[in-house]
């Protein structure tokens, strides 16, 4: 199925089931429920009792999502797998099985796939998945994957987007804009490189920005918190997109408004002194930088005492009941709407300052 | 995220979200086992009592799967639907679910898309499946369809490829060749256009291959024939690359070897004479041209009895102790040895002649 004339010895001679066995013979099934991996028509999962199935899908797509200029295909693989079991993370369940599914192009070598494999496989590991399936074929331009990831939780441990309640404290885990810091510094390297082959680029300093752009880990500390303190979020969605634009989503489908404060969003010093450096605010880059997959999440008042010493989550705000109505209070006390506006508008409005 | 500079009323100013809910806003879930469908992190099912779930994906890739001179939008989706739902079949399970994933360059216009989720929607309907998740982005270059479908059976029902044995009857679902030759018909009619575009192309008369080719249909009745029957089948798989592959697929997992026969090979007769136009072989077409969606199966001897009359199942074979070896017996009473060649091998090996 590959047609790679230049490299007869790669690609094209294992064909696309040689290929398939050469990236998967490694994978030996540990979760409990996944009963038939890699190999026949349909992966089979045995569900645990009395547990619903959750599904979601991600689609990564070269020169849209990431930039194989400076995203080693390791970090890639473990990504695509990592931002997938955010999705699962975000609905309050354990991920348990992946498929995956890619189209190369015949500019990749079996090196660079065994890579992304190797990435993909050691996110499995860690966040206890299996691979269970997929599909490779091949693409006359770009590397796209497509992963699908399957979890499981009780019914009543779910959580939707749908349940936020008037008063409920609006909170998000870790620190937000990194990622975007991150994407910034590399993008501005890029450039640099482009211009000037002979400048090496420079990144000593700004390992914590640089990870969570390359490498992010979705909050399975956090689902864990929830079963040790006892807490029901009453919504949560993980942030891809931005604070803003998933704030946004959890009022809209719960029916309600909200109120964050600038003050009381959690930055790292690193992204602070990188968006400086970079003459971006912080705070913008924190609401619609995106890319942070941490979780943002409303909970009940009677859950606060449970939650408020817990240090990596921050109460950043709280639901009203103006339906539509999302207020975002600066730290000068200004009263701004929030709107959804996405990384371009960032920079756009960067630009015309 | 679309940025389709030429058309701005059209998907750009959607933007994803936009376009998601557009495509999606009609769903209606029916499938008793979907929860929740397309709007929060993930689908959520709830798996029947004591049911296991099967999960399968399948990713086309435009200028590799499909050509969108000659597919229309329409059948590309139920197309994209059905060859997933072939492979839940083909583990003896009903398909409940599917998330579908597109990457879409700016050529495809919005109406194309709807057309395109038409074809799936359609597909959905009449195979009783939901459609709960996906994803949608922009593509740099032609279009990309990725589909997870799931679906449910008894432990005891599941029918994988490995359960072959000494003396079972290998049986096969419909007739086969027929999506091959209107693939060549198509690609023959494309090539004439483009020599000379004032010809039109002349499909009358060739309706069945056409089918076969743009809008295969997956055996649910097979499945559902089992059941009455009370026939378990001792292995399964679908045909997607061709009968000689598919075959070998089974013998390998099993561990068993295989006879053929070509006198019992299932081929229709516009198939043969389609062929035959084309100077190409029937038989090695059947053998190898794939895309069939038929479902090739073993079964005990012991069943013979229940299966014979059902005009729809063609016992082509049997298995033998033979590991390894492979026989296909012509028509002339010569044994060959049977290897899966793939469509490419069919048009060298004609081309050579």
């Amino acid at each position: 199925m590959f047609e790679d004339k230049n490299n007869p010895k790669e690609i094209e001679n294992l064909g696309e089931f040689g290929l398939i066995n050469h990236l998967t013979s490694q994978i030996k099934l540990k979760n409990p429920t996944s009963v038939k991996g890699v190999g026949d028509d349909a992966a089979v999962i045995a569900p645990s009792k009395n547990k619903q199935i959750v599904v979601t899908t991600d689609m990564l797509v070269e020169g849209i999502h990431f930039d194989l200029i400076y995203t080693p295909f390791k970090h890639l693989g473990y990504k695509a797998v990592t931002v997938n079991l955010s999705d699962v993370y975000a609905m309050n369940a354990v991920p348990t099985q992946i498929t995956v599914s890619i189209a190369v192009s015949n500019k990749i070598s079996i090196e660079a796939l065994e890579e992304l494999y190797e990435g993909m496989l050691l996110a499995c590991e860690i966040y206890g998945v299996d691979l269970v399936g997929g599909d490779t074929t091949s693409s006359n331009s770009g590397l796209i994957i497509s992963i699908t990831a399957v979890g499981e939780a009780e019914k009543k441990e779910i959580v939707y987007r749908n349940g936020a309640k008037e008063n409920d404290l609006i909170c998000v885990s870790g620190d937000l804009g990194g990622a975007f810091m991150g994407l910034q510094l590399l993008e501005r390297e890029k450039q640099i490189f482009n211009e000037n082959p002979a400048i090496q680029p420079d990144f000593s300093g700004y390992d914590y920005v640089l990870e969570r752009q390359l490498k992010p880990e979705p909050r399975q500390d956090v689902i864990e918190m929830f079963k040790e303190l006892g807490v029901q979020p009453t919504a949560m969605i993980d942030i891809s997109d931005g604070l803003s634009s998933e704030v946004i989503h959890i009022c809209t489908q719960s029916g309600v408004g909200c109120t964050i404060y600038e003050d009381k969003l959690p930055i790292d010093p690193l992204t602070v002194s990188t968006a400086e450096e970079m003459n971006l605010n912080p705070s913008v880059c924190a609401l619609n930088g995106g890319e942070d997959y941490e979780l943002l999440f409303t909970i009940s008042l009677e859950d606060y005492e449970k939650i408020k010493e817990q240090k990596r989550v921050a109460i950043i705000g709280h639901i009203t009941s103006d339906k539509g109505k999302y207020e975002f209070v600066s730290n000068g006390d200004t009263v701004h709407e929030l709107t959804a506006q996405g990384w371009n508008a960032i920079l756009k409005k960067e630009d015309e300052n």
